[in-house]
């Protein structure tokens, strides 16, 4: 995602109570650092924050870490929650392919919304669904593993439906039309508000694993 | 199915060679019938047959049986068949909800092309991809066991991919638009003609489990 320069970025960056700034400090202790015994979810590239935002506060009793590697990004993220005070909420500036290095089966569910679809097949294995990322989600989340998915993008969803089954999730929800299915409570993201907008459909998938 | 009547039904239906008439006679010794090896495929609901009879003239090396419960239905298919000589080809006029007394452990795939979607929820198990048939094609397939489905209508492909992966199943291949995918070699049913007449999409799905 290109955006405009923000001014102050660093400045803003460094002074966010939001942003942990050495989050590997925390791996096995996230309860700990919450100070409570509330599920933790995770929302990996949470772009400029709307859907992690909106959770937070509609869902107090539960923590939500946001990751999202560009600076540029993650900034415009920052810039909303100044004048919040949401005490169960924390975003990570890091590439997802460290994960691995921040959690260990401590978190309870993950939501993918909107990934990059890297749609060249010799970048397959950087797509968040693909088995190499499914191999760091196994160490990061509790026993019973849930990744909740988002995507306008047919070729990532049909992807991830192959990958994510082979690998031993099963499909505990699918919908091809989420905003004329029966799902509720749905929180949308920046991306998916313009998608609306434009009419067009967007694919919903809840998987499981129980190991 | 509705279709007009055909004169001279009965007498087509009793005077074909390719329509098994006592086909529970045969369960366990579907090879021996066939007199030889070849791997044995099966479509449930071929209505008038022209995607199992094109795959039957295609590979010859494979035998196939298609199953239909409608006598206004198959004998559009033995009609078809009238001036054929397709050895490797039969056909058999039962419900589905038999198949487990046909069949033990000798199908090699299972195609379910355009399968009536029961869209009522009270009709769920009849949906062919519900676990009261899922359990049926368990004692019917080989021990690796592939099915292999069309469908245009939606719910029916949302509730599948629920349902079959929630009964075991992986997925080895999904596309959301067949005729404009990787899926080489499609060959079409009577339906699937007309809608790709009218630009519709077709859902495909290749399904498979170990055991």
């Amino acid at each position: 995602m290109r955006l405009r320069n923000v001014k102050n970025k660093e400045q803003i960056i460094n002074s966010s109570s939001y942003l942990i700034k050495y989050p590997k400090e925390y791996k096995g202790k996230w309860q700990i650092f919450f100070a409570n015994d509330n599920p933790i979810y995770l929302e990996i590239g949470m772009g400029k924050g709307d859907f992690i935002i909106e959770n937070a506060k509609k869902y107090p009793n539960i923590n939500f870490i946001g990751i999202e590697k560009y600076d540029s990004v993650i900034v415009r993220a920052l810039q909303k929650l100044e004048n919040e005070d949401l005490i169960n909420l924390k975003l990570i500036r890091i590439d997802a392919k460290f994960l691995d290095e921040l959690f260990f089966h401590e978190i309870d569910r993950i939501y993918l919304n909107f990934s990059d679809p890297w749609p060249k097949k010799r970048h397959t294995e950087r797509r968040l669904t693909s088995h190499t990322f499914l191999r760091k989600y196994d160490s990061v989340l509790k026993k019973e593993k849930k990744l909740y998915i988002k995507t306008d993008n047919t070729s990532l969803f049909e992807f991830s439906l192959e990958s994510l089954t082979q690998y031993g999730y099963f499909i505990d929800k699918v919908s091809l039309d989420l905003h004329n299915s029966d799902v509720k409570d749905n929180i949308m993201t920046e991306y998916e508000k313009k998608f609306v907008e434009d009419n067009m459909k967007i694919y919903y998938l809840v998987v499981k694993k129980n190991n």
